[in-house]
């Protein structure tokens, strides 16, 4: 099936399902059913069955799936048996975690620039890059290729530097600023907000 | 329609809806037609009159709704007309730009408490907190009425401390770990994973 025509939803579930399974093969587990991946992601069988079946036939009946195969297979679809480079706007205390945050550079997302427009930040040093002004965020951006940007600035400033990376021709962003981003359809967006993760938590209390 | 009929993915969209609310009420806008809230959240004009009705009437036919109120309702609705208190566990690089995020005290999420493991950490001042042992936190939870945890600890960790909230009452979790936690259904879990994110949109790349 075109990668178009696949439901978002289910694009969004994937990385669920790579993750469950990079912790079988840690551990060891060759084979995997669709009942037992359903169990460690809070998922049906049948659901998980449904969601693979768009991108092909990866288990045999009653035999479930291979493990590794299964796991490379998703990390082809969802593109990430690659290394991608990744700028951050911003070095606040939320920047400077994504800086740190390990477990990006162990799944290839690897964080090469980060920036920021306070000239008391620019030029210190952040785990191992330099904070850049945000006057060199378009040739950064350019010279080194790069493809995504995460956005972890104040909400005011958010929608002005979405369309700063847009003039530079980044085309994912993941956006941390609670603001709904106005960009080009072409932009793919996905937005972090754990005020509106609690919100939709404390309805249930 | 009682409060567990209506879909989790309606639930979901609400702090959206919220957000822009918010966001128009500060920009002194008094009237908002369903077209104009989906234009600035990316969503049809028929699928929030279709979300928004799950709750009641909120709005009269081509007249649209009222800013103020509706978005006293959506928060009377999401339960965020009052004060939460919210403990943090893990006081790594995430838990302190979780201190320090100026959103939470905004929306009336308080985070009145926070914990680690590491003896070098406990006792250090945090954000006008200061890191308590986990030894500390099931008494801290129930003397405090705490209902709401943040799980900011690594990977392997985040299951055991999971465990020990649920212990202590905890009803409501947001996990920022790379693990799909096991928890009894009457907690609810919502879970932010940046690789995630990132890994539903290298897709479209």
């Amino acid at each position: 099936m075109p990668r178009s025509e696949v439901p978002d939803v289910v694009v969004r579930r994937l990385p669920t399902y790579l993750m469950a399974l990079e912790r079988m093969l840690a551990r060891g587990e060759e084979v995997v059913s669709s009942a037992e991946l359903g169990k460690v992601t809070g998922m049906s069988a049948a659901q998980i069955r449904k969601d693979l079946s768009y991108f092909g036939e990866f288990g045999r009946q009653g035999l479930g799936y291979e493990v590794e195969f299964l796991r490379d297979q998703l990390k082809r679809i969802l593109q990430v048996d690659r290394e991608w480079h990744i700028v951050v706007v911003g070095a606040g205390a939320l920047g400077r975690a994504l800086v740190h945050y390990r477990e990006f550079t162990r799944r290839g997302l690897n964080i090469v620039a980060v920036f920021d427009n306070d000239p008391g930040k620019v030029g210190l040093p952040l785990g191992g890059l330099i904070i850049q002004p945000m006057c060199e965020l378009e040739t950064t951006i350019r010279r080194r290729h790069i493809e995504i940007a995460i956005i972890a600035v104040p909400p005011d400033a958010a929608q002005a530097v979405a369309d700063e990376l847009a003039l530079a021709g980044i085309t994912a962003v993941l956006n941390y600023a609670p603001a709904t981003l106005r960009l080009d359809s072409d932009i793919h967006v996905a937005q972090i907000d754990p005020v509106a993760s609690l919100q939709s938590i404390t309805y249930y209390l």
